[in-house]
């Protein structure tokens, strides 16, 4: 999984008519230090992420591995919200 | 998924079978701030996309998910057209 | 789908037994502009394509949807040879 | 499969319900002498990793082929708990 | 597929059970003149391949499409031990 931060929402109104009611956000890759970097995704919302909040995000088939995006053509999506992480011990980030 | 902007058309007569009727658009990724980047990808359109619209992108098994590419070779697809997206509260781009 | 153009052939005659019978193309990848770039892939051939032929790649579990490749562990494939391309409405490659 | 450190742990309280009980860790990359990169990726630990250990990560739907992460939405998973590795004869680890 | 060289192999002796009896082999990416890059992949060998052979790599899903992968957690596996190649007419590699 990679490790993100919810920064913006993408709306899309001619879509895949499967796709009605899944929002999109917009995920900037953060390093292990918490800090954003220049990659980003954009990702279908399976936990009602808001914006600030550290996410976890799986992609490919398995993006698809939800009740909400099953069989859907979606290839990335937030399946956690991250409360903390540790690096060697140390506390890298609290929610 | 992928932010892309439609910049152009490729034509092939000699395909696999399952893929006549299909458009193949050249999709250039943005940042996120919309500026075109210097990756691209060839994309099947599902969505009926115009050239200069912003799309999203499914890549993978999951560009298999649509009506149109169903079982057939093809590892990329349009699958939203953007009006709109914001980053930090401000709005980035809108169609 | 990768935009490239076939610059060579690899053989192997030590190969799963199911790959028997299949052409493996050495692809390199090219710019919008029709330029090779220094990556390339190794993909089965679907097409019968010939020598500096551009052609459209698919790859992962896609490259195992045609005839050709269906259930073998083949994960790139030639499935369309490039006839034109154009960019921003101009023309980049004619064969 | 990518070979790698145990080097944290990401802790989610809010996440799909299916994939309660999985331990997600942060794994470093590292290069073919062991040192760390600055790539990492977040992996489900099917194994009982420690902090310090070199693993092997496989990815996308072969994530999904353990007891532990079958069918649930995991894109990297911990199979393996690296023992040793050589390059050209010479032993670069032992744990 | 990827072009690589086997320059090393991974020991893991606790592993996922499936695992039992496959050998992990550390292959190094080439160039297409057979040069050694700082890539590597960490690949299930199906093929007996020795050090310093040329070999192709299938990855992801398509990995697990041989009678040694099939439903492992592997998403790299040697489906092919190289001959030769050639570029451009001109021959790169001979075994």
């Amino acid at each position: 999984m990679n490790l993100g931060k919810v920064v913006g929402t993408v709306v899309s109104t001619r879509k895949e008519p499967v796709l009605e009611g899944i929002r999109f956000l917009l995920v900037r890759l953060v390093d292990t230090e918490g800090k954003e970097t220049s990659s980003f995704v954009v990702a279908a919302d399976a936990m009602g992420a808001g914006p600030g909040e550290m996410v976890l995000t799986a992609a490919g088939s398995s993006a698809r591995q939800t009740t909400m995006t099953q069989n859907k053509p979606v290839d990335a999506v937030i399946m956690a919200i991250v409360d903390t992480w540790d690096i060697d011990g140390k506390t890298k980030y609290v929610k």
